[in-house]
């Protein structure tokens, strides 16, 4: 295995760096680490200046917690997009998931994060007040919750739920079920009693 | 699949730079750009600083071109490596991979790249004559080539070989052959019939 003597505190240093970085070994982060000693040094910088900049210039939206360059985001300020609806997300990547797929016109509300006792999150952490005082606008009629199904997810999604309760808009979610091209064999089990139970009139 | 529309030209161009590193695709380097955002300021800063420094600060070792703090590196200063050997390697990486093994006690000789025609690369681009000046040194007696079996690094290793012939050094390479834990089934055949040819005598 990859020890920590590479003969050099400045590359201990940068492996380290790289390390910490999620998804990547030691011995990636020497790999990564070696690539960048191969760098012009104009190129090492840019790539610092990427995400220093983007750390320290980046806005978020005050309506939906998207980030932006600056103001309100893109999305909330398309005025093609479905002002009515809004999907209410864990995170930034859950947009940029469901936006390539192409079949959502809708707004956003992030949460940057779920409830979590385990991790100090709880319900006043999260923008969801945020969320009920864009319902209060009244433009939006629809709220669709999009967050993951393990237990803080279900406990969110459940509070947003009874949060929403008496104000005048259709809570929904997104539908659960078997995947296109899963083997019904190689399906979880509650995924497959879950899809049974909420089985639909067939549509050739 | 995750396109290119972010929403943001700050986040894009974090993506773009985290996309340049080798081993590293466009939704890896999203993940990576977010994780960089969602890092305290200082954590971010401390990054870019690791590479930065190993970048502008390092230094290569005058001797064998390893990566160094400052002046000779710690390996060509330790008095308690045997200095009548020395392993050319073509980079950095196999000076970690061979001494990761504990079974190698000389010096090293980092060429930093190999002959390749189609990159332009020749003997002369190659601290070859860095080589022969050190064994005229008087001190080296052995010389092992550790390069690749590729072509290029057969030609490269050929070409030290003549370079050297005529002087008092013996020239050995690293031996070749079915991995500890291989099947034959699963070898190559060039890998499998010059371990025929190199058999060895059995030593239980």
């Amino acid at each position: 295995m990859f020890g920590r003597n590479y003969n050099s505190a400045l590359l201990e240093d940068a492996v380290d760096q790289f390390a910490s970085l999620p998804g990547v070994g030691r011995k990636t982060a020497l790999r990564l680490a070696l690539h960048m000693l191969g760098q012009p040094e104009e190129n090492v910088h840019r790539f610092a200046d990427a995400f220093l900049k983007l750390k320290s210039q980046i806005h978020y939206c005050p309506d939906c917690n998207m980030i932006s360059d600056d103001g309100i985001c893109p999305i909330c300020s398309d005025s093609r997009r479905n002002r009515s609806v809004v999907c209410v997300v864990e995170s930034l990547r859950d947009v940029f998931s469901i936006e390539n797929t192409g079949q959502y016109n809708g707004l956003y509300h992030i949460l940057g994060g779920i409830i979590s006792p385990m991790d100090g999150i709880g319900p006043a952490d999260l923008p969801i007040r945020e969320l009920t005082e864009r319902i209060a606008g009244g433009e939006i009629k629809e709220v669709v919750l999009a967050l993951s199904t393990g237990m803080e997810g279900e406990t969110t999604s459940f509070y947003i739920y009874k949060q929403l309760s008496g104000l005048p808009v259709t809570v929904t979610t997104i539908a659960r079920g078997v995947g296109f091209g899963d083997d019904l064999e190689y399906t979880d089990e509650l995924t497959l009693g879950r899809s049974i139970q909420n089985r639909q009139i067939f549509k050739p």
